[in-house]
């Protein structure tokens, strides 16, 4: 370290820009900035001549993983400060044995998706994604009757995953009267769902008991295809499925098998394939709303992720403890 | 009154049935239900003798007018628990001087309303109208960037109408981090302002400075075409414009010039004419998202009404206070 100078290097996906001129500013603040252009090579040799000289590394989509290598290259290294979600596949397990502090934006990276699926499920309660430029004026009248299943009163809504994400969607349906949620993750503890105020079910009953149920579990092994066949049977006429998490969590056939008929409705923003052939039947069904993987930050909602991977590096220089710090047990169970 | 027992009479219009087998039940332990076949005439001579006996009107859309009449024809009765929003038109002067309670379930019945609302902010906010079922599948590219306007951080909502609405929608939109809220409203104090956590702005001013402009004021003479020609010039680029309330609010002229040209965005859940004509322009263009008078009480939201209703005649029962309880001052600035 130069004295209490900062050098601080962002490793980033050239594609996306998450770093404004704001940001820019706030990181001179703090340090110096050792470059401005896109970083996607660790054995580049003018990145691992600013690697001699960083003390932080400010990652992004696209950072390349920071192994034992670039370690060697970085003594001086003692922040990894994430503008992302996951860190898996980026940091090593050099990073741990070498104490260097790691955080991440989940939480941040988290918002907008837990925000797209309120709105997701305000919408699909209301049924309002098929109604939407009805050429019919009285496309209202059958939901007027108290008799009908339209409407976020006294409706249950299935999490799939109590992840930051799922979490998140459930705090925010905290707001809303007389709604249920039950949720299903095999991790919850029943101490958990208690605390959360949510009911913990199992992955068939929840499928069962919904009228909404929403995605937000991790795409690993385990979880590919974990709707499948016999949890889309298992729902109830009438039931929308939200999809926001990752389109191989979905058996696509057995869904479309039941969106065909009419008997569920689904809002997907990420399938499997991804994107979807132009002429796949999803697009072709009245009662499926496709939106194109938009749920996650976009746009503004990039400069969220840049101010917490800033206050991050802004609180390790002051000797504060992380807001949202990785830890090496916890990087093994991340999505 | 017959000993401790009530005599409720229902007075609602026959299109919506809004008291379900539940709360059927819930009035029966209360007193006796005196009808169940929809009363829309008190002058109907069966309805005068039901009159004659009833302690409680249980009001609804389409409730005949509690005039002068009326009220001679029930000297028992005690309180109009009116179930649905505004119970203007619906009772006169007569029950003030009676010093008869009379209850809305006007907060009950804007909750959905502000819950469509936030909806059509996170949508709008993440352009999400604009992308359902977009044939390109790099729909999304574009936003990707900090550079793009699109997402829901550091963005400012213009409420026009600090109504019971307006305040349930400030109050949602507090969940969200760093999304600053101004509001126009001649009648909101700058301590009622304070105390919302809100900028208190002209309305011009509202126009300029929000990406997302909703409307939540009542249409009286004084509101009508309030969005009018300069206006909708003040607003920015790319805001849109969001419309729950009442299409007279808004000069649709005037605004389908600005999105003709596609410079502004257009959520509208009610119009002027309504509903539009099947080949009105509104209907052709791809930045309008148009909806059929949906955002308000449908289906099961209806049993939010009757639920708020009955809780109210319980509380009249035990001789407790009202939760909301209409005052005749109250009701000359009623929407």
């Amino acid at each position: 370290m130069n004295g209490n100078r900062h050098a601080i290097l962002i490793a980033h996906d050239p594609i996306f820009r998450v770093f404004g001129d704001r940001h820019v500013a706030r990181l001179a603040a703090i340090g110096t900035l050792l470059n401005t252009a896109p970083l996607t090579d660790w054995n580049d040799p003018q990145a691992h001549e600013l690697l001699s000289r960083c003390t932080v590394i400010c990652g992004f989509w696209g950072c390349p993983p920071i192994d034992d290598t670039t370690l060697r290259a970085a003594p001086e290294l003692g922040l990894i400060a994430y503008a992302g979600g996951t860190v898996k596949g980026i940091v090593g397990g050099g990073v741990w044995r070498r104490g260097i502090r790691v955080t991440s934006c989940a939480p941040a990276n988290a918002e907008p998706v837990a925000q797209f699926t309120l709105a997701s499920i305000v919408f699909a309660g209301k049924q309002i994604p098929w109604r939407i430029n009805a050429p019919d004026p009285f496309a209202f009248a059958a939901a007027r009757t108290i008799d009908s299943n339209v409407g976020n009163y006294g409706s249950t809504v299935g999490i799939v995953g109590a992840s930051l994400i799922g979490r998140r969607v459930i705090q925010l349906l905290a707001l809303f009267d007389e709604m249920s949620v039950v949720v299903y993750d095999p991790f919850l503890s029943d101490a958990e769902a208690a605390a959360l105020g949510v009911r913990k079910v199992g992955l068939t009953e929840l499928c069962a008991v919904s009228d909404i149920v929403s995605l937000h579990a991790p795409s690993v092994p385990e979880t590919r295809h974990m709707i499948g066949g016999a949890e889309i049977a298992a729902m109830r006429d009438g039931c929308t499925l939200i999809n926001t998490a990752r389109g191989a969590l979905v058996d696509h056939d057995a869904l479309l098998s039941h969106l065909r008929s009419g008997r569920l409705f689904a809002m997907l923003d990420v399938t499997d394939p991804e994107p979807l052939p132009v002429h796949h039947e999803l697009r072709t069904l009245p009662n499926v709303m496709l939106t194109p993987h938009a749920a996650g930050s976009e746009g503004r909602e990039l400069a969220r992720l840049a101010d917490r991977a800033i206050d991050e590096i802004e609180r390790w220089v002051a000797g504060q403890p992380a807001l949202y710090e990785v830890t090496q047990e916890q990087l093994t169970r991340m999505a």
